[in-house]
């Protein structure tokens, strides 16, 4: 999502050290610290206003999550969120995707949510997918051997490309919902997208993909 | 597609050697004999009344069709529609899925063509979808190296088993399409089953996966 940028927004991630990582550099291979115990850690790689991460926090004190957002007019949101649920067990961080190998090790990350991610529909866009193959492999570097993928969207092109981009990986499919929400599925914990999508009648696609 | 047994259907196909393999097996590693040619040979698993088969051989005239139904009460309406199109390039057989390694040979067969199988919904008939991996051993044992399978169907839960199947099976996911009939995909040949539920509104589900 692109908003305009809000110039204050830079000094209130700064002003919150407590729920948006500084130097995650200086975390890498000991994140232990960061959270004060060894608990899983779980990122969403483009967390938006943060709804996502801090509800499956609250839902799972044991687990440690982590929002990353590049777009620092939409993480104001998230932390605005984080700061009323006040919960010890969830951060944020102002960072590309890209660079995440910059500040995890193999098996800081126990698992990777990619929720309503931007499309880019253009094929001449497809390398900027975040289930693109460059992807895939910052993914496969931080998480352990056979570290897991979970993947919302509402984008029908989104998944399909993104089904042919996991198997052209090598990826096993451990789930598949065409239709998440009037599937079984238990314990869906929606995002801000999710419900605004599937209020108006689209589908929700839901995968869980793990590589071997 | 069940249907009470006609008494006659047995021996319309015996009558009608040209159209229906009658000794399958002796073919085997020699089909060019049967057809004449050294075309690459199609077969359809679950060909149904045969209205694919039949069309693909019309458009496809150097390649050669075999369309493979286990219900002699079926076969016969596939048949009757071979008789009426008088095509050298489209043969039936009436046999079950699970015997193909004793007619064809490595190789013999150059595609696989599943459409609207029966979707076996519960989970203790898994093993009768025709997507699950005894029957992906069977395919694979009859196509040449990096062989591939080309499925459709209008039912959402077999898709999905379906795309987890292959997957577990380590097969390629070249091509899906979660809506076949609104998107760009040119040429499709329609089933009987696909016009009746397309026309209802049902979405068409379609994929392409190769063996690797």
């Amino acid at each position: 999502m692109r908003l305009r940028n809000k110039p204050w927004a830079e000094e209130k991630l700064a002003a919150y050290p407590q729920y948006v990582i500084q130097q995650p550099e200086s975390h890498k291979g000991k994140w232990r610290e960061a959270f004060g115990n060894d608990h899983p850690i779980y990122i969403e790689v483009g967390t938006g206003k943060g709804r996502f991460i801090t509800e499956m926090a609250m839902v799972n004190p044991d687990i440690n999550f982590i929002g990353i957002e590049l777009a620092k007019s939409v993480i104001v949101s998230a932390l605005d969120r984080l700061i009323e649920a006040d919960l010890p067990n969830v951060k944020l961080m102002n960072e590309n995707a890209n660079d995440l190998r910059n500040f995890f090790a193999k098996g800081d990350v126990a698992r990777v949510y990619l929720n309503f991610s931007d499309p880019w529909p253009k094929t001449r866009h497809e390398k900027r997918r975040l289930t693109y193959e460059t992807f895939l492999q910052v993914y496969e570097d931080i998480l352990p051997e056979k570290g897991e993928i979970h993947f919302k969207t509402d984008n029908q092109g989104l998944f399909e490309s993104s089904l042919m981009s996991l198997s052209r990986y090598g990826m096993l499919l451990k789930f598949v919902s065409l239709d998440l929400h009037n599937s079984d599925f238990e314990g869906n914990i929606m995002t801000e997208y999710e419900e605004r999508f599937s209020r108006k009648g689209n589908r929700i696609y839901r995968l869980e993909a793990q590589f071997r």
